[in-house]
């Protein structure tokens, strides 16, 4: 018998009875309101929990526009231009909107502006610009030909979220929401009281749901509306002089308006972050985590619980950051959109319990002739339910119009099974930890651990041409029963965990995810290659420890047998020739899939196996480096046969073969997860086609197994 | 009546009545003998000239035994060994062959030998490494997981060439043919009488064919006997003590072994060449081409003609270079792969006449069952026809075992036609110039007018997945009715060419050809930009004027209007929509072909269109820069379809469309050369297959021509 519970599901002032019918029947403990719905009155007494969304930044337009210099504002930085004279003038505002963005022309323009000739590098002195602030023009002294930016404080008059809802419904009449910035004094002391307000009006809220706390993502419209720019882990719209001279105190020298705006780049988490910016996210952390720790306790003050959702205005709390777990915070929410994104949620530490919020969204884009609710429902799962066996989120939830999935024919019964499946993997695991393999691996990048199950995404499971062959390493991982930890170089220069037996780098040249100029830093390679050398696994994925320098490309060529044809040793033969044989390609019977791969990639050394080529160059080859092993992958995109590639990598790299059956099935649309604290595996049958697989368990075959479509299967092992 | 001649015939010792009979059949002026085949003493009466292959740096290892330090030598580099302890023991001659290449311990190795940290690139001290003659090891202190390797001279005690022949014709007995250095003073003297006792030996010698002078370019076998490392234009193997020295004296600074072994890229002509590597090909030149001359001034005393094969040991006469009329040659022959490759010999200035060995080689790989040798001289002759109507060849011949294009049926058939539209071209146009657009293009890249018609180039004419995108660039050209300069970055410093109207930038990342961190160089950006800005037209192809710096990876975005995705801009939205309605794609029917492409290009700006994408990325897209005209293309493999694009593309950038149908056919399968001074065009088809094509004069509907497969067709035009 399945316990009920772990359940949120939305409402709105039409639909009470359909509601608690719902709730009811599929056990819900929790309901809530979503963007364009409200809770009904009738709804406040029922004895489930209730959650209320709370925005501390907008929706007070009234004290926006009293308290000008307290908006919110962002780093702006203006299209290119080039210079056909002695002088050139820069409208700001051009390509962007100025319903969303106004120019702070209250702060000096000389003390925190900035003009940069991109021709040299070179910043232009205040001397030889001047602002006119009525036509909103920076007049600049250049060398014609030269290429100029103004880097610019605006003030955001119109909330980006707010906006980007607005523009995407089709609103008329809705006024635009200001923003306000709670980190400046007078607004601070009005947003908390306003909290406190908040929850002496609304006894029946349990739990406050922050949407979020103090500072935006950035997101940019331009002058036709259309988004801009959008960068989920962007910190552009997180400044002001206040903050920045704040900033200046702690650091101890000058702020720079290039440090956020990065040559238009805008500090995008595939640059290799600046000295300057990884010092301000520690700065705004230290800050944003200090400010929201004083609202939580507000809201505990009140018995109420204090959820924050991730997103929106997220920025600064940085939930593998080192300050995160000292707000104090219930719960975290978020939405899941593939493996990754469910345990970038239920991987968060110092809270109580996680939600995920699962797809699809309860909207009219979906919920529509064409639209395929339930096969986005069944994918969704699959992807997630794999992760969930890893590493379980406490609640799960669905957001929007309820309505619209009620009417559909079919949906209910589909959702009705995920959360049976969901709440089995709590029941019948009594909540202890699966089993992972003998060994830890990490993902090496210039990020680390603070950016857990982020790296190489941009933002929210999007597909991207450029990513999706290196997101494949860690969503497959996000089901796996590997113990993963997400390191930097400066972790590497700290020495390497002892628990670490594998360690992976993938990513695309010149990014953080790679790392560029980490590997050439003396003390980074050689510190790898001897613990490669002296039983270490390294995998490479796409430009893995990619830097051209010194006769290479990959700068461990020699630890991963590899390198890459940038246009200088076509001279040079290859002598590559493919042999598939190999630990690592058993089970295996499709075609392999690089993505995009990386072509060019060819083997070199003494000591290695090429096990696919495209044309005369190498896609996947393994290299032994003294007592070590390596694999190099030219991309490996998310699929299950990839699961299992990259699950059979790892055992071989980590010398650990002989284990790898510990639990084990054969077919690798299958995976299992094992609970040994409660005597008990999950078979999970990952398509929706019925399948038959072998069960090993301590390395011995047990039985084969007959799965239905999508089955989870739970067996008693002794 | 066409006039006969022209035409150079191979023959050998058992086919002498053969040979005579096609002589006058074909009405050949000249016979020759080649590699494995001897001048039938029978022939040696006749009227027509006779060529003599002539070696002068091999076949007679008596003087080559006698004078072992002036045996030829060549920089080599070890393989890279990473250091796993404080000292590591690297084998010099480990991947090479030691039938080929023999360690020069003769000069002192201390002296002229490197060993390099490739890992901080420091030359590690003299004194920090021994070397062991006996074993030929070398013993380094190191750093561990350093990774080192070491530069050193060796003898090359078997000529490339020869053992190239030897282990690909299987020969068993030949001994392996030594080297011997015609730039030391002993082999110099011997050399010179050596020539003067073969001119007075051989009286019935008309030319003496030098194959070639001094420097063979670099050809290394691995210890398999493999091709190791090829480069047609390497200078690895011009090197002595004896010349370093000289060079020192000359130059003024210190020589070091890096300069020619280059990291391991041995200074292939994709590499920016650096300015000692400049010093040291400006040197080589000055010094050959002296020495050439003398040899040649040897032959014109025996009032015999001096021919170049260029190939095998031209390293150093640099026909394009500055020295190389001095050298008094009669003529120059090479292979013809395609047009680039006639291009490359047609246009060598300082010789009487030029001469071009057609494919296919008589040999028994392509006259064999499942060869199609009549096949591969159509292809061959309608690839060189359309670059040999822009600038001629003076001759043509044919190479190989001439009994073997005898027996094959229909042979000899299609290069009488061959032979006979190489004449027409020469009596049709009476020599008198090919009309050329009013305007003239240039190629920039870093080597310029050097490596005229050999830019992305490895060498031969072989495809290269690597390459085929660019080269078709000058491949096209080659037969287009352009005029073509090739500029480097040095010409665009001091002032560009009035004639000039259009440049083109062509080539991969970080390549010589593409021109790396040119681009940014303050004064030829910004000569670049106003040149354009005041009316210029600039063609960007692949990863043109790319440099990742100051927010954008290709300098010249803002004349180009496009930049590419390198990972940093996945947040920023681009507006991309195609629109493929432009006069360069006027007359285009099929789909466009980029080739290999070039992933993640997009157009940025407000005066750009965009003609063709992949995915939602631009292959193609148009741009006005003030008054001048910018195209990128993704990438530009040959087809008639491309040229076609890109001769409308050079006009549109030229702002000349108003002339672009002086001479034109409609059809871009076909093509019109016009020859003013007499009155006449010459249209072609370039394809196997009859087709019609409307012909225009003075811009002008003249009439619609019905062609024959691959006709020809001489119209006279009032």
């Amino acid at each position: 018998m399945i316990k009920g519970g772990r359940l949120t599901l939305p409402t709105d002032l039409d639909i009470v009875e359909e509601t608690l019918d719902l709730m009811s029947q599929l056990d819900a403990d929790a309901i809530r309101d979503c963007d364009g719905t409200l809770m009904p009155k009738e709804l406040t007494e029922v004895k489930q929990k209730i959650y209320a969304t709370y925005y501390t930044t907008r929706k007070d337009n009234d004290w926006a526009l009293a308290n000008p210099e307290e908006i919110q504002q962002e780093y702006l930085i203006t299209d290119r231009h080039t210079a056909t004279s002695e002088t050139l003038t820069i409208h700001l505002m051009k390509g962007f909107h100025t319903q969303q963005l106004k120019v702070n022309d209250i702060d000096d323009p000389k003390e925190w502006w900035e003009v940069i000739d991109r021709t040299t590098g070179e910043v232009v002195s205040v001397d030889d610009w001047v602002y006119d602030s009525k036509k909103g023009d920076v007049t600049v002294k250049t060398i014609p030909f030269h290429v100029y930016t103004v880097s610019f404080l605006a003030f955001l008059i119109w909330d980006p979220v707010h906006m980007y809802n607005f523009i995407t419904n089709d609103w008329k009449d809705a006024p635009h929401q200001m923003t306000f910035d709670v980190r400046q004094p007078k607004t601070q002391v009005y947003v908390k009281n306003k909290l406190r307000q908040f929850c002496i009006d609304n006894p029946h809220v349990d739990v406050i749901r922050f949407t979020t706390f103090f500072h935006q993502f950035t997101l940019t419209f331009d002058d036709q509306k259309r988004e801009k720019f959008v960068e989920w882990f962007g910190y552009s719209a997180s400044v002001s002089p206040y903050i920045l001279r704040e900033f200046e105190k702690w650091a101890g020298y000058k702020f720079r308006p290039e440090f956020i705006v990065d040559q238009g780049y805008h500090n995008s988490t595939f640059r290799v972050p600046s000295k300057e910016f990884k010092d301000f996210i520690e700065f705004q952390q230290i800050e944003v985590c200090k400010l929201a720790k004083e609202l939580v306790d507000i809201v505990h003050s009140f018995n109420k619980e204090a959820m924050m959702f991730l997103g929106d205005h997220w920025i600064g709390t940085e939930p593998y950051g080192k300050y995160f777990d000292s707000i104090g915070l219930d719960a975290v929410v978020g939405s899941v959109g593939n493996g990754v994104t469910m345990r970038m949620i239920s991987d968060i530490k110092g809270v109580k319990y996680t939600e995920g919020r699962f797809l699809p969204y309860f909207f009219p884009d979906v919920f529509t002739e064409g639209g395929d609710p339930i096969g986005e429902a069944k994918t969704n799962w699959l992807q997630a339910r794999r992760a969930m066996l890893r590493s379980p989120l406490d609640r799960i939830g669905y957001g929007g119009y309820l309505k619209l999935a009620l009417k559909w024919p079919g949906f209910i019964d589909t959702i009705t099974n995920v959360i049976r499946e969901f709440r089995e993997i709590h029941d019948m695991t009594n909540q202890t930890k699966s089993y992972t393999a003998p060994f830890k691996v990490a993902i090496l990048n210039s990020w680390g651990s603070i950016r857990r199950w982020m790296s190489n995404q941009v933002h929210h499971a999007i597909w991207y041409r450029e990513i999706y062959s290196y997101v494949g390493v860690i969503e497959c991982l996000s089901g796996m029963p590997i113990d993963v930890e997400f390191i930097n170089f400066e972790d590497i220069k700290k020495g390497i965990d002892p628990e670490i037996k594998v360690i992976i780098n993938a990513g695309a040249y010149g990014t953080s995810w790679s790392g560029y100029d980490a590997w050439i830093d003396e003390e980074i390679v050689t510190t790898i290659r001897k613990w490669v050398y002296e039983g270490g696994g390294f995998i490479g994925v796409g430009d893995a420890t990619a830097y051209q320098h010194q006769g290479r490309f990959f700068q461990l060529s020699d630890v991963m047998g590899v390198d890459k044809e940038v246009g200088f040793t076509m001279s040079t033969d290859k002598y590559n020739t493919c042999n598939p044989n190999h630990f690592i390609l058993d089970d295996i019977n499709e075609d392999l899939d690089f993505g995009e791969g990386n072509p060019g990639v060819y083997a070199t050394g003494e000591h290695y196996q090429v096990l696919a080529m495209d044309q005369k160059y190498a896609q996947l080859v393994v290299n032994e480096f003294g007592k070590g092993r390596s694999i190099y992958f030219a991309g490996l995109p998310y699929s299950p046969q990839n699961c299992r590639i990259l699950l059979r990598a790892l055992y071989f790299c980590a010398q650990e073969e002989a284990n790898m059956k510990k639990y084990y099935v054969s077919n690798d649309n299958t995976e299992i997860a094992a609970f040994e604290e409660v005597k008990r595996v999950a078979v999970i049958n990952n398509t929706q086609k019925p399948l038959q697989t072998d069960l090993y368990i301590n390395n011995e075959l047990k039985e084969t197994l007959d799965l239905e479509a999508m089955e989870m299967r739970w067996i008693d092992v002794a």
